[in-house]
């Protein structure tokens, strides 16, 4: 079933040095357009749905960039308004073995998406056509006013019916100091809207303030999901599990927990090529299972398997479409055919 | 004692995306000009050998920049015809980790090769020219013409006395529904002028259609192989088994069935920069170490150090001299030498 | 005014040698996709009109980063099949200053959009959607089968009330011996179909067999194409002359005639960084000063401008904003705006 | 003679679309650092002397990539504070004939240097140790802030005996709504502390507000310069007169008054490849020219020839030594040495 | 007539900055492999000749890259000797504008050419099988064995009924102090034994010391090359005089003299995209006419027409076959061919 | 602490095939400048000393573009002399997996700084100046002119009350036949002035003909180091065992023997993207580990994770920060922070 999927949130633009050198070593960047909602519609739309940006990208050259760029993605440019100067950026170094990646981020905060004025967007109007619109912890961490069309946003999907997904993702870098204390009330009022959560024991713990006896993650996860579906009344919590091993590979593992039941996925060891967004793509299996009716189990192998294939391809966002997340599923790798 | 190699076979032009983005990423392309025949007669000649390509190559730019690329090569160009419009062309996409290579093909059936008249080539003067002549199961696949020229030249080899080699090849795609049945005449008129084939258990159940009751590969192999080198007469069976590992490695191992008797290499595991054309350099191995004489264990371990190698090396065709594939057989991994 | 304007035509991928090598010498090749129908529909986009392809584009990887690359362009998609293995192809190394540029064909008659099974695309429909239909010269070269369908949407985009736009483009090497005899009829008949057609006097005499006793190509103009016109009811009828210098630039005037009259724009003289596509710019903008009611001055004045503007441009495609076109128009060269 | 010479003033990171391409078609950046006091800086070390940057850069990974970059063009860092988080951007994508460069910014004014607080900077030390320090008019435009801290530099070289170099450089863009009279008093305040200033008649009769009734540029330039040096007590005043030609060619004139008297190079009429910051070399040409005691024709040929050359060098940044100015201003253009 | 031409001489690696950035900017560079005999052999063996170089070329990866280079040239290497560990080597920065291009050598002496033992080459059987064999004075300036091992060669060239072409090519850097009194009993033994010569009226007057009124180039080029021809009896000579524009043009015209009788071509202008080598052109060229039996008129037309070509193409080695030079001859440049 | 740190020796120029390609194949190349003494230096520039290279480099176009590179790393250049014509340089294949990266050079022996004359450098006025000074045994290789000047500087140096470092780092290719026997001296000369000695047990039994009956690289190193330090008076000996792996990681383990005590690192595997140059961070980490008075454990710790991380880094030179060692000694490997 083709559903139609909006995601309100920023573009940056991704300015990336091209092979393992540093900043100062090179004279020459990759660039590409990306973020959250623009990752998650990139997979949606590759496993059939319609996906549309709700956004504001800088009226000039750079902003001209980044739509042509959604465009190719696959994405639906028509709520995406065009105004203000400038876009959010960052730099990438990458990282090899035991030298980890770098992320430098441009002054977003002046950014159109972080600076739109308040009735840049109908969300009365978008929340009557879509079927499920995506949020993310990253925009709540912006300013009072992203907040506001954030959370306006979700009340009118709710209003209108349609399903509110939302990643906690949260980056203490955006928040600053007693970050989690100034994140938790807006959390909550997201959490309080929110069909789909991702999020995983350390939010519960950080961001919530939740307390545990456990001292494994996979105990404190057990103990504490749960309790946050209970609270907050969510269908459907899920994430994942991450380790980073110093030969280049990643370890995750995916979870779901749904009616009451924790799913888990085996956990995949994978060459790690670009890290960027796979988390995105984990997102995008889930909702993609819960729309397609998968069994819990189905979804959260999907889920982590089109996670895990998100770290084989070039830039932020997904690209594998469903016949190849199915592909990877089955767990040999093919010779290439001929 | 340097031989006279000629192979009969299309040039083809790869067309690679560099690094690991997607044709729909990316927007450049490394072009080169590989076949199976190429892949055989360079690492051939690098081994000591003079190499003739026997073929037909469009009389235009392209064309102009294959002839340029196979000279480079050190292929010698003295029976490549110029004639035509159209080289086969095909796109690769690399992969990486759980996401497989891609390939992507053009239109070769209109190609010069395959659409070579009548009397293009004088393979009576060839023949009397050459050594030894190449011959591959892709080529077999092709049109009724071109099967025409194969088996003329393999024909007018045997009769002035020159070795016949004959890789089985088989590629479901260019053979298409039933192709096995299609298939299997032909590749029995080859198998019965060969007299070194390179072909594994596969071929032998699927093109040849024979039965066995064993169910490892291992056990098939040893069954059928004796059985195909007496059906059909011929002195050199020779062939590899391959797996692909997620890590971005694979393992190879060969075999060598010669006089009743099988001769296996060990089994090797090493990370792959580019797996295209590396069963020509272990089919070059095998040739080179029958023609210089070697005994059957140091022909299999040779061939397959040059098909490990020429995983290592960028593009279809192997580059690695004697010395190089005598080195890598010692196994240990030298630092650099300075 | 926005307007709906489809163009009905083949994908060709561009393989370019990037600088100034021969194919023989470089080993890269910068690829995109263009088509007289997409760059028309792409600099009709940029005007502000609303451009959808109706063609045909393999199901592959090669096909999927052709559609990508249309979405990048702001052209919509809603009308492209997807479904065969080929599209056409061709190889470009740039001229400098006395060496002309080359170019390479690879063999597009067995493309998916030449191979379109009868009933591939639902002309009835898409007519009654669109407000103007383009259509080349080149398709008409095709086969039997595309010139069926082209006629076809052309007759379905007149009944439906529709304009018919028409560019006569013929190539000599697509048509072969005797070719301009064979094109002859198909020519007559899309004229008969067409309300703006884009050609000069070389179509008259070539194409159309008109006689003349007028000696240079003004005199032949002038005295041919009123009569065209009049022949084929043709209402707007547009084209330019062009002549190339040896110092890397090129001279170009464009002509409209139109009620009787005929109207010249000035002689542009400019410094050419890649031809291929300049004409489908001048095209774009004489369809867009028609559907904007310019003055017959200057609808011929922007469209030179729009064609001098594409020789600036990377690509066969053009990328000019209305507005970029109307600042090249008042002639003087500003410094860059900071 | 080796001189001290300090510039105050921001570094920008220039991100270039490489080639001729869009932004929206490209995929890759060139980049490089640069600002009117690091090309001025970077020209004079070239001419003998020794650049000290009086800035403020970033404490992470683009700051060190900055730095390192003002070292490797020679210029001394011991003056550079290290604090913020952000450094100006500017896209660039270059023009070609008749289609103009475009330049895009990012939002500079949260910049490290734009945000350094008071007491950043030890402006007395400096001034002691520094024999001339250059200004700019972009610096003039940021905020009140950068304002202070540029006037108080000024004050305290002229309280030190020092040359204070001031280039008017008024760019509309950062100015805003009614820039001209925003400006008006902080130029003035600038003019009054300058020994040397950059500016021609467009800069005394817009920022000035000066009026005259002569009609060519060259008369307004010779009728208000006079006054110009006469009412802010300036002992040089220069700057250029320049004209942009549709075939990738500027012409270029200088000036220079001095002692009442004006002296005028001939106008220089050479092919373009890069724009930016040729009018720093022009202005590095008048300082070094002061400073070795050349006669004014001398000075103004030779800043009129860096000029030139710094069109022919990729980046914003001069690289001419003293020797190629004076080879480039003998005019005959050589074969080259071997 | 299919000739065979062999050419005596160093091969050098070309390091090439790419674009126009200084090596102190960029950080790639392009290589190739060129020299005088390389460029004379590849434009012959393009106009249908067989071309040898007769060399030595280290035994190391560096000769390995050089010998593919040579044999993707289509240069016959059965005559380059393989032994010791050095190669030539030029860094090149291309000039825009106002700014000369820039090379810079490494130390060529102690390359294997230039350090190859006495009887590494057996002159007398490449003498035997020559029909040309083409000599340079880059050579003649390098040290008394390589020296030597010309003159002996010549010498066999001359006793076995062969061509010697001599091209004078005297460069100034190589031969240091007092060069042209130095260079001179060489040069004067080398025309002794030459049949064709490539000089101007420089060469007359500065090498060989001969005295003149005339103040023209033309003038004294008209009154001593008849005389050269006398006094060392050459059949014939011919040569260039090239002028350079500012605007990225040059200016060429050549002259033949022969039987008596000068020719001339008219003067080319045209823009150079790499000027090195295409005097090389021009010496093929007259090889080529003489050997084919052109008139002298035709000759000369056909070697500066080659000449021009040659400064379109990337690298130091012609490119362009007899068809190409012979269109470009025609005058008019066409658009390009579809 | 900050200490001035000054190293002896020849900068390079690296000539890189980017990627995995051989240079028969490619067509590109990365180059930048290095050597034992700009590693040390560099390295030691990002542990916050400051580093002065002494050597001569020519004064040239290459020999600008060396300065500018060494600027750039944060070298200071007051004791770079600038003159000669000539600059050892390597071409660099990278080797992967089974294939081994391959180095080949070219002739350095007339390189500016094996031919600096006597009287070059002012050492006297150098050592004054300079805390530590480190030497390296490539060197020593060289000639006897440079090998006077190298033994009268270290004489300098220790007269001068500086610590002086001596890598032993012997180069079997550079020393030729009878290596050992001839190096051994100088070595010895050098080790009786030494106070660091960077070695392990394959220089003492190979380079001094030292004796053990033991059997493994540890027993061995364990009884030989204690007798260096006695012979030569030496305070500190550090050094690594390294061992290569198929899989594209090394295993590193270092030591550190001091007041008659062994300290070993454990041994770290690790994935490697540049293997050249590592060597030199792990000295680097052994003197700063000594001038900031780690404890020995600390100091070995910190060398071999310097050492690690070089490996990660493109180039030859390493560009680890202090805190970017603590970070990798940490041994988790993180996510990249956000």
């Amino acid at each position: 079933m083709v559903n139609k999927i909006a995601a309100f949130g920023e573009v940056m633009m991704r300015l990336q040095v091209p092979g393992y050198e540093l900043l100062s070593q090179a004279n020459t960047l990759n660039y590409s357009f990306s973020g959250t909602g623009v990752n998650v519609l990139s997979a949606l739309a590759r496993f059939g749905h319609i996906g549309y940006l709700v956004s504001q990208i800088p009226a000039n050259a750079v902003g001209d960039a980044a739509v042509s760029y959604l465009r190719k993605l696959g994405i639906t440019e028509s709520f995406v308004q065009r105004s203000g100067n400038y876009m959010g950026m960052y730099f990438l170094e990458n990282g090899f073995g035991s030298r980890p990646s770098r992320v430098t981020y441009s002054n977003r905060l002046e950014s159109s998406f972080n600076r739109a004025a308040e009735g840049t967007y109908d969300f009365l109007e978008i929340s009557k056509k879509m079927d499920v619109v995506h949020f993310c912890g990253i925009t709540l961490a912006m300013n009072e006013s992203v907040r506001t069309h954030m959370k306006n946003f979700a009340k009118a999907v709710k209003a209108n019916g349609g399903t509110v997904v939302f990643d906690c993702n949260y980056r203490p870098a955006l928040w600053g100091e007693d970050g989690y204390e100034k994140a938790k009330p807006h959390y909550e009022e997201m959490l309080h809207l929110a069909d789909y959560v991702m999020m995983n024991e350390k939010d519960a713990i950080y961001t919530l303030g939740m307390k545990t006896e456990k001292e494994s993650p996979q105990e404190q996860l057990m103990e504490l999901i749960p309790e946050v579906a209970k609270n907050y009344d969510i269908s459907v919590v899920a994430g994942t599990h991450r380790s980073i091993n110093r030969n280049n590979t990643h370890s995750l593992s995916g979870f779901l927990f749904k009616n009451q039941t924790f799913t888990f996925s085996e956990t995949l060891t994978f060459p790690v090529y670009d890290r960027i967004g796979a988390g995105d793509a984990y997102t995008s299996g889930i909702i993609h299972g819960e729309l397609e009716g998968f069994s819990p189990d189905e979804t959260v192998h999907f889920a982590a398997s089109a996670g895990m294939l998100a770290h084989t391809i070039v830039g932020d966002t997904p690209m594998a479409s469903q016949s190849e997340v199915l592909l990877a599923m089955s767990k040999s790798v093919g010779d290439m055919e001929r």
